[in-house]
């Protein structure tokens, strides 16, 4: 996940530029941070007077995310492993609350979102970009590639308690969470790999993380054969060297003013 | 569908600014102009100096698309019934070919793309954008309104030999129609409806289109009975009313130079 930057997936930056006009002082909240390559460029586009906290459940994920900070030459960052429940903030600390892909991999995601607009001051922002892994589109639909994404990626999301059309749902769950419609703005992207480069990228990656060995275990386990995993890689295989290969998600975006 | 303009629906834009720049006399042919409202916006963007062909093989839309240009003032711009299939001008006449929710309404659709191309100048662009139906997100996910859309609107389509998973399909179409992959530029957009006043428009619009005293005769014709339309009426009007409601879909978009 190491491509996610926040010029490729925060399709409300332009917020984030105004908000670091008029306040160069902006105090960023990046939960559910995973590889830290967001929460990075968030710290890069708030600029050194700003400060990013990155969060992240999973302490694994830190000493990577640092790394990748690091890389990058940024510095105005600190990271803490921390529970989206329960944010381990005061009250109206952060001007932007940012969460991506997180409410996805959770259930009561409207908690998680109460909890973000705690943490934010009034007059800030809390924004939030989730996929709506049923509008996925792949073509060629390719067996392997199908199976691969509706039942082991959505099943194994759905079977932890997430959800596969969080998209759609962003903006009833910050309604439920206590915004008004008034407070909310609400839109839709997409996210695609259709160029070679990116094609083959993603392919190898899927095929690479969900296939590797450990992977394969916990999947013999919840029933999935052998022979539906070696399709499954066989598949990946197929379509990134395709010319007529694309691939393609619907994003809901929402943003609650505070 | 008078809400169609160039300005909404053609993410392609940037492409056709800069070719007025480079030859403020343009020629653009829209196959498939429907209503004419993106015909007209694209006479507007080219300038007095181009020139629009409106084409569209259904003779009745012909007169309201020229009231919809006389409207807003356009007269750069020609319309004519023609096949999309056998389309009647010479090789080579057209700088840019358009087209938008066309192909999902017919079969065979590379060879409507092949008959652009082949009526587009050496150096001219042929672009489209068609929706994805299959990848509609509706939420609340009221039955009328999902019904309405799956088992009236993409049935409609399917049935009559067009294609509901069109967005994902334009590469391979444009790939079949002769173009080689390096010409094509493919990318993907969206379409929603989330504000009050947007939601309203589409909800009466759908409600009274799709269910209308001629429309309701050919569903009764085609299975769909009296109570389920009235559900899908009943669904539209709840929709529409609705805080958390939000309607989006995945469009695929192809620019082919030539």
């Amino acid at each position: 996940m190491e491509i996610r930057t926040a010029a490729k997936s925060a399709e409300y930056l332009p917020i984030l530029h105004a908000m670091k006009e008029s306040n160069p002082r902006l105090k960023l909240l990046d939960v559910g941070a995973g590889s830290g390559s967001m929460s990075a460029s968030f710290a890069q586009i708030i600029g050194p007077e700003g400060h990013v906290t990155a969060v992240d459940i999973n302490p694994v994920v830190i000493p990577r995310a640092k790394i990748v900070a690091e890389k990058w030459g940024v510095t105005n960052i600190s990271f803490q492993t921390a529970d989206a429940y329960k944010l381990p903030f005061e009250d109206a600390t952060f001007d932007v609350v940012h969460c991506h892909q997180v409410l996805n991999h959770n259930k009561d995601q409207w908690e998680i979102l109460r909890e973000m607009l705690r943490v934010t001051k009034p007059g800030g922002v809390v924004a939030a970009r989730e996929g709506d892994l049923e509008t996925e589109v792949i073509w060629p639909p390719l067996p392997g590639v199908v199976k691969f994404h509706f039942d082991l990626e959505v099943k194994l999301i759905t079977g932890r308690g997430g959800c596969a059309t969080s998209g759609r749902q962003l903006l009833s769950w910050a309604l439920r969470a206590g915004a008004k419609r008034s407070q909310i703005m609400t839109s839709f992207g997409t996210w695609s790999y259709t160029e070679p480069e990116d094609r083959k990228f993603w392919a190898s990656g899927m095929a690479g993380i969900a296939l590797g060995p450990i992977v394969r275990e916990r999947n013999i386990k919840s029933g999935i054969t052998t022979e539906e995993m070696n399709e499954m890689r066989d598949g990946w295989e197929e379509w990134m060297k395709r010319d007529d290969a694309v691939l393609a998600q619907l994003h809901g975006q929402i943003i609650i003013r505070k």
